[in-house]
């Protein structure tokens, strides 16, 4: 498949411009775990998805992690990007979170092209408005919302992502998505565990009770 | 002053798209304390501020408040025109901190605009990147920073905006800014009197000791 089958609003480039991106535009894979952009250290380009899963997180100066989005198939990503825009004044890291195919687009060829393009711009515009969305709902949660509903939510994401009820995730890692010691992971688990809502094993937490932990998060993403 | 002094980027823009611009805004005047946009109830439009201080700030299902960003002379509020993005998916509410002079463009004829230039379509981008940076800064403050250090940061800040060591403000306003309950913005407030760093009467916060306060808050914002 050629990226014209992936890019949207490919159909509202001139035909100079659609050549200009297919010319540019490299397919890579990644396995899973690959960090593919670290933040303002480099500047790799547009991520557009062809399958696969990524997530997009912060780092605090002491090494701890939050997740504040995350990308699936035919998702754009601009912030492995972020020299295009000079307002961009933060650092996101992007990491493959499944093996993941996608076309890299480098970040001067895709300022270029926005530079002459409207449509492509306001298309930009929208993507970025969308990440807004997801970073304000994250304040939402965390600022108004407890602990355990936000751990609720993650799993039951998680669950869904992965088609199981079995996933395969340290609390560690739990805890890099939230913005969470693992500690605090780890004894809400148990918490969750006592009540019968999970089961734990090493590296692995077993959703026991789904409807009680849908309860328990009651809110709706959109 | 005419609006092509205030807006930026108005020698791009073609003389008809000029006149489109000239002919929409309106000049309005906001008295301290207005709230202006009201979350997703409306869709007043742009704000182009000639002279003032807005703040954005969002709000719990609870009523808690927290303050998003501020906006100065010559800044552009999008967030006001939110409907003309199909991707914003959250509610920002805007309030006037300080009488305040600006232009209104409304939402349709910006957005119109967007669709045929480029260069205003970017700067759009530009505007919402810029956003989206303190947002991302917002995060990292709620997530890692101290509470005694953002309360240090909010004093300072406001101290600057002023132009006064002595702040006219209630501590139920500054939980408002934070996203803090009243009492635990009490309850740090009475730290930094036994601490001298500040003197607080009814409505006051007189800061005794900048350098100290200073200190307390090694970080910058940019």
């Amino acid at each position: 498949m050629e990226l014209k089958n992936y890019f949207p609003i490919w159909n509202q480039l001139t035909e100079t411009q659609q050549k200009i991106l297919s010319d540019a535009a490299v397919s890579r894979t990644v396995k899973k775990g690959t960090v593919i952009h670290n933040g303002s250290e480099d500047c790799v380009g547009l991520l557009l998805i062809k399958s696969g899963q990524l997530r997009a997180f912060i780092r605090s100066e002491e090494g701890r992690e939050i997740t504040i989005y995350r990308l699936f198939d035919l998702d754009i990503c601009l912030f492995s990007a972020s020299c295009m825009l000079s307002s961009i004044q933060f650092d996101v890291s992007i990491e493959a979170e499944k093996d993941t195919d996608l076309w890299v687009i480098p970040s001067e060829v895709y300022k270029q092209l926005t530079a002459q393009s409207a449509p492509l711009s306001n298309y930009t515009n929208e993507i970025m408005a969308s990440r807004f969305s997801e970073v304000m709902w994250l304040i939402d949660q965390i600022l108004w919302k407890r602990f355990d509903q936000r751990l609720a939510a993650f799993l039951l994401e998680e669950a869904e992502l992965e088609g199981s009820d079995c996933l395969k995730i340290t609390q560690e890692a739990i805890g890099n998505h939230l913005g969470t010691a693992r500690e605090v992971v780890t004894r809400m688990l148990s918490h969750f565990q006592s009540e019968g809502l999970v089961k734990l094993s090493r590296g692995v937490v077993q959703i026991t009770n789904l409807q009680r932990l849908r309860k328990l998060y009651p809110y709706h993403r959109d």
